[in-house]
């Protein structure tokens, strides 16, 4: 299912980051005044009905309607940003890449245990980092109560990764 | 003046990301849905009898108001990021830090000849990258009708570098 009315705003650019990739550019959907707010509508209906304490964006993207959403959702917002950016204690988690490793971290007072927390980033591809991000979150002591993306890219076949979470996508491409 | 409302969500950390710094984290306002709330409203109230066509963020931690923003005043989001991020094609800003330099990015068609920019970060320190982003901007053909940040760290007297901009903070901090 493709939600077409927010389709029209995303930029396919190929070969970027490297060849063989078609990046989805949300850039010219948060540019558009009537994207931007549509967008940031369609994330809040699917939490509206659910009560949450926390929205967690991922570093950076995620940055873009975390805020915005725990703002309509009368919740905080907690940031998981890369290694060493945080300025006070953290929990870590570290997970595999293609090639190597990355670490993403969380304030450790950022959640309290039992928090209903809300997980947000832009793009669902392979979903590792939002699988860690999961992982991180519960370390925490946090409980996520959904996940959402704005866009999914369904062939690259993440959601086996979410087995038992509430996850939500906006638009979906089947297709590479 | 300092904002007592809202300094109150602020935490200092001493000797963050280096000796000597004490860095202001506003992530323990974030995380607050009433810190977030009236942070958004009060950012919002500089700048909603301004027609803004566009609101700029850099990255990442302008992004946490940035979009925000823009949904308040019914207009779109724009992020600079970091050298390479950016799928389109760019306007680039390279400027002097202590040690080297750093450049800085735009798409080229995220910035309409005219388009009245609200340009938006967390932090006004020595007012480097800001200054940066504004060349950027104009580089771009965008006109700045205001540039707003959550702190200002007055002592570093980074307001003589924004000389007939309309520049608010909403916390500032008059001594180190």
């Amino acid at each position: 299912m493709m939600n077409q009315e927010l389709e029209k705003y995303i930029r396919s650019i190929k070969n970027f980051p490297k060849d063989g990739i078609d990046f989805k550019d949300i850039t010219t959907l948060l540019k558009d005044p009537k994207g931007l707010l549509q967008t940031g509508n369609a994330l809040y209906d699917f939490a509206k009905e659910i009560p949450i304490d926390k929205v967690v964006g991922i570093e950076s993207r995620g940055f873009f309607y975390g805020p915005l959403l725990a703002m309509k959702l009368q919740a905080g917002f907690v940031p998981i940003r890369k290694t060493g950016k945080l300025p006070a204690e953290t929990v870590h988690q570290t997970y595999a890449l293609e090639y190597g490793s990355d670490t993403i971290e969380v304030h450790k007072d950022a959640i309290a245990p039992g928090d209903k927390i809300l997980l947000h980033d832009d793009l669902l591809a392979t979903g590792g980092t939002a699988r860690a991000a999961c992982d991180l979150i519960e370390k925490a002591g946090g409980e996520i109560v959904q996940i959402s993306f704005i866009i999914e890219l369904a062939f690259l076949n993440a959601r086996e990764k979410f087995e038992g979470y509430d996850l939500r996508t906006l638009i979906r491409y089947d297709k590479e």
